[in-house]
């Protein structure tokens, strides 16, 4: 089926639904959220990689007038909690693992009394030896992270499909390295805070920036100790997402227990600092061991893939991105036989997690430049690899991924043509060259539960106007002006006429939230099914208006007519105003569901993990200065198979976006840590891309249909943070010779390697 | 079927659920309502009754420090809006028509700038000729209180069911009197208040303590000229309402358009006085001609009833009930050929509105007195009157109600017995008398668009509580209490695991909102369908688990088992996370809507206005001093019929409250006017009842069953305010012989009525 064409909202360029909010400074952030006599609350926090604490005395702080609440563990049920492993605290019990942990708080009537009284109190700690290298703490003798854990190792995988040693023996040129991705953080715009309101009734109304509501909500009742019902969770507006705001931190649980001690509201909200040392998990970093095997013809007959990954002190969604890393990358190319073995080791650094791409851009960072450096022995041009090997509609993965539409081959022509490929290759210049990369992401991810789901409810207003009830959360990527296009298209209404509610764990049905570039596909498919209820509604009494057959109906533009009749109708709000005023009254409310055809992957790691795989392909131009290493990106092409493209402008925003981080995170940016300590936690340290690190950007969406999608469409967000790096590395290689094998590729590594090759 | 026993959560004395936040002060009433950067809102107000605005100068205002922003009808659409006629504006347009409208507004950053800048607004007025007084409103000549209207008569009603000269011609007796009834207001501890927020996308976010949240919003929307869907109203908690509370007001409105050009949040609260002169619509005041035909048996055989009714200004929703005034009580007893004619007024008066009652204790102070005249010319005990006219199951009206249940006769053997009234007659004491009324009620009443419906959405948490989405308000009568529990029967779990939501007009679906006794019975039956239909999704995935039938299946405490089987059980939260963690996995989630099986009555007020009607008898014995004409209650009986008692302690509330509101009516209340003037708008001169002014009270509910109610309910809020005024005055007749038709019963006119009577 072709593209948006016969759409009458879905592929609009519509104006954002939050549009008007944003422009005008009306959203209300976190720092918005301004509850009657609401204390700010401030975190004391471990000077140490790993101590003890022998002893604190808040009494001090207590008595500084204005002081409101003073908590430690002894607040706390000393439990510990944690996405997928229940290992995190919410204050420090006993000892502290990471520079940063938050070991006590304070409530107070201003942010400076609330610092005066952190220090006043009085920790007694006695340092411990600490382990930093997740190699090193995989030793036997490291220093034990968790005292009451055997090893170091969180996590330890070993797969193989098909034989390996069979299709290594098969193959015609066997390429080998290893490679090292850096830690990365999010740097959203608006740090992670938390807004908790406790009442007598036992239940906690937290304001959160949290792009995983309902997860939020579960981890926090979880965490206190009490049921889900007793925990409220209502999005504020959210400045940038990317993975980090997804509650694996312990921000809007200080809050509440602050909030509960002092009988009163409490803010609390990460500076820059606390948020580079213990707010958002930052990428896990990784070192990969890649060895492939290739038959001379280009086909790649073996993949054997090792990875150490460095979970930080507490496990966030380390185990899953571990996963993720491992093989994801196996439904980009037709594997047949692949072995993968991955490690994830606590060390006495932050917690790792999750961050746009997730385990993707560090193992693409790997097996994309392994590729390459097979298509250079080989002598093949790296388009054609990718081509001869890229997956198709159809597809299986060895881990059991069933690709039901993929448009790779789609997007590799586009970008050879966009790039002007062959034509550059031809005319090879001195010390420029090509790069390329593919990628493959997932919509949806099955993990939580068994579940991967997502649900709306639809109501129709007296007006003819909509409004979907949903705890799927904008986090400013544009999902929610998607999900009211869907709905309108399904309505056939305007999608002026189509609103959507905050995100709210107690007024809307259970939803994960964004993560695995899941929403428009996911919640999109949700909304999708509940608009199609009510308009089935609608269409019954409209019909008994219009003396038609439902079935004969449609509508467009809010009007309901018979097909092919359209002059005589009735509008949705005729319709929605004679089914409630009437003898046997009801508004028009219906509600929708949609859990993806996947399946939770078994022990092995088998199984289709999301309902549909959106892919990608992307190619750069680069001119290496050889005199100072510098890396110029002449150009840079970018094919995306999302399938339908709901909402262009948010897709485009989502394409420019993740390249920019995928910029960042191939030449710029990296945490430096001194012992565990960051050494350049704040923005003047830690640089990120601006607009004058871009290089300009040709974009294009594949024309594509996902079968299974709402309308065709399926996720993109994550897709193009995934192989930026590994592009670059890959044309710089092709400009000078050498291959730059960790990250950030530094005009001092490359200008190091030039001089090594001499 | 017999009440009560058979369930678990209906009829219990559970807690309240709202409780904690009251008892705490955690409830959010509309003072606590405090929104970054509100502005505090004051109303200049009319102090002509009638006077032509020749000039408004806001300068002087706009200047003074402070001010943020000042409107006036230029700010307005001017344009007339209402709850039935648009007659009344947001802010005098051209001229006021009473003392206290509405004529300019400001926003300050205080009360005292805002007060003073009130003070700086110039407004030149010409004085015009006005009317006060109803009857000589509608004589030619009177001056127009609405120029564009060609008399003062809002309302006219003519009306004859069965013949009435041959109903009188058959009669015995023929009973004629003239009674008046008094203006009372609702005195809610709480004054209406609302707080508005304007955003630039055009919405209207309105925090407001009305009881009927969805007409409010219609109201609003047609008032400042948009869609419905641009004004949100969120109720606040409220501090009493009684049907004051109604939007027939102008606050909110004066709220929002100074919200809207000030650009910040406005709040604006009645003062006390302000609630008197102009906020909530006090009962409307009616003289009353009551002509009964009786046979020499006691039955009644001919009724006929003229009233003439204060509109006061403009028309809130006096013009049904007046219509109420006329027609209702020909329910109470089996009437066959009555005559109604009632004339609704203008005058230069607050205008009149909706107080629990309605229509229906002007009326029944009259029609009850007359009934009492008659038995005393008959010599027939009141006991006995009533008993042989009243109403029973089955019996249809002259103006076609349908009566589906009905313990009348049930209930006056419960006075009798409470009451010892054959013992206390026959033991007549100097001085002291009995006094006995009959009531009839609504439970909901069919006139805003052909619906008198509701509607709730439910779902299932995984902890296997369940959030009630309702936008049916609590306005402190306990109906959220009486909403859990009948979600909880129905669901077969504990009250405690039942929550019900903030009524949100745009989180929930439309729901008419607290008014004619409407909400146990009407938004009873929405959530029991609603929870109904979560009940069927929850069997459904635990006959799965159960490996059983899911008709089989019954719930109770919250565990689901097959019947006759308790032993073997899944839990609620068990289902629920079972149906949501799952291959095809959702949520629990399901709406419910109820309509009356009632009918609009046709252009001549025919038709079955309600669902279900309930009844009432009270008896009061008295004392009175004929010295000082002070009237003593010694003892005073209710027994109410409201079917099933779903919520006990809230019942008892709502029986105690009504009788205190009656005795208020019959003692003590009514504001005084000079010259359209109120001159006792406060508490120290427009008194109260207080516990020092209540008689000992004796209450008890029939055992009854309303076939179409929720497990059998009914309604009953108002019921028990309807006739206390005639009892009272029965009871000083039986005593003393005199009567006094003019309502208060003050000793004063108890005094100059033994007097006169020598």
């Amino acid at each position: 089926m072709a593209k948006a064409e016969k759409f009458s909202v879905v592929g609009q360029r519509v104006q954002r639904v939050d549009g008007f909010d944003k422009v005008t400074g009306e959203s209300k952030y976190i720092a918005d959220i301004i509850l009657p006599g609401m204390l700010l609350g401030k975190i004391l926090r471990s000077p140490y990689p790993h101590a003890r604490i022998l002893r604190i005395d808040t009494s001090k702080a207590e008595h500084l007038r204005g002081v409101r609440a003073v908590v430690t563990a002894e607040d706390t049920l000393k439990r510990p909690w944690g996405a997928f492993f229940a290992d995190q605290y919410i204050l420090s019990v006993g000892k502290a693992r990471y520079v940063g942990e938050e070991v006590a708080a304070v409530a107070a009537v201003d942010l400076d009394v609330a610092e005066e009284a952190l220090a006043l109190i009085d920790v007694e700690w006695e340092p411990l030896p600490a382990v930093f290298d997740a190699e090193e703490a995989m030793k036997a003798g490291a220093p034990l992270v968790h005292d009451d854990k055997k090893r170091n190792i969180a996590v330890t995988l070993d797969i193989e499909r098909g034989n390996i040693q069979r299709a290594f023996a098969e193959s015609d040129i066997i390429v080998e390295d290893t490679f090292q991705s850096a830690p990365q953080w999010h740097c959203s715009i608006e740090t992670i805070g938390s807004v908790a309101e406790y009442a007598s009734s036992g239940k906690y109304t937290i304001y959160m920036n949290s792009q995983t509501l309902f997860n939020a909500r579960y981890r926090i009742a979880a965490a206190l100790g009490v049921p889900e019902t007793d925990i409220r969770i209502i999005q504020s507006a959210v400045g940038g997402g990317f993975g980090g705001k997804s509650c694996d931190d312990n921000n809007a649980l200080v809050a509440a227990i602050l909030a509960r001690k002092a009988g009163k509201p409490v803010k609390v909200i990460n500076s820059r600092e606390e948020e580079f040392l213990a707010g958002c998990r930052p990428r896990v970093f990784m070192k990969i061991d890649v060895k492939l095997g290739f038959k001379k013809d280009g086909r790649i007959r073996a993949k054997h893939i090792r990875i150490i990954a460095d979970n930080g002190a507490y496990s966030a969604k380390a185990p899953a991105i571990t996963g993720v890393a491992a093989m994801r990358h196996d439904t980009c190319y037709k594997y047949s036989d692949v072995k993968t073995q991955a490690y994830l080791v606590y060390t006495n650094k932050i917690p790792t997690g999750a961050f746009r791409g997730f385990g993707n851009p560090s193992a693409e960072w790997a097996v994309e430049q392994a590729i390459d450096i097979g298509a250079h022995e080989l002598g093949i041009d790296p388009m054609e690899i990718a081509r001869i090997n890229a997956a198709e509609s159809g597809y299986v993965s060895p881990h059991g991924n069933r690709v039901t539409s993929c448009e790779l081959k789609q997007c590799l022509d586009m970008t050879e043509k966009m790039m002007d490929w062959k034509k550059k290759r031809a005319d090879k210049k001195p010390n420029t060259g090509l790069g390329l990369a593919c990628t493959v992401h997932v919509s949806g991810k099955r993990h939580f539960g068994d579940y991967d789901g997502s649900s709306a409810t639809i109501k129709i207003n007296e007006d003819g106007k909509a409004l979907i009830l949903s705890g799927e959360g904008e986090i400013g990527q544009g999902v929610h002006t998607a999900m009211c296009q869907i709905a309108a298209e399904e309505l056939g209404v305007r999608v002026e006429d189509v609103e959507i509610s905050k995100a709210d764990t107690d007024l809307t049905t259970f939803c994960l939230g964004a993560f695995a570039s899941r929403l428009t596909y996911i919640s999109g498919n949700a909304v999708k099914n509940a608009a199609s209820n009510v308009k089935q509604q609608l269409f019954q009494q409209a019909s008994e208006m219009l003396e038609a057959n439902a079935d004969d109906l449609i509508s467009h533009g809010g009007r309901i007519f018979v097909k092919g009749a359209e002059g005589k109708f009735v509008t949705v709000a005729d319709a929605a105003r004679a089914r409630l005023f009437r003898h046997n009254g009801a508004p028009i409310v219906g509600s929708g569901s949609f859990d993806a055809d996947s399946v939770l992957p078994d022990k092995t790691r088998f199984g289709n993990e999301s309902g549909a795989y959106n892919y990608g392909v992307q190619a750069a131009q680069v001119e290496v200065d050889r005199e100072t290493g510098q890396v110029k990106v002449l150009q840079y092409v970018i094919a995306s198979d999302c399938g339908t493209v709901i909402y262009p402008i948010g897709a485009e925003g989502q394409v420019e976006g993740g390249f920019a981080q995928g910029i960042g995170y191939a030449l710029i940016e990296g945490l430096q840590f001194d012992e565990g300590r960051p050494v350049n936690p704040n923005f003047s340290d830690y640089r990120i891309p601006s607009m004058r690190d871009l290089p300009p950007l040709t974009h294009a969406f594949a024309d594509s249909y996902e079968p299974t999608g709402p309308f065709g469409a399926k996720g993109l967000g994550e897709l193009n943070m995934d192989p930026t790096a590994a592009v670059i590395s890959n044309a710089i290689f092709d400009a000078v010779g050498v291959r730059i094998k960790t990250l950030p590729i530094t005009p001092e590594k490359v200008l190091k390697a030039l001089t090594e090759k001499g």
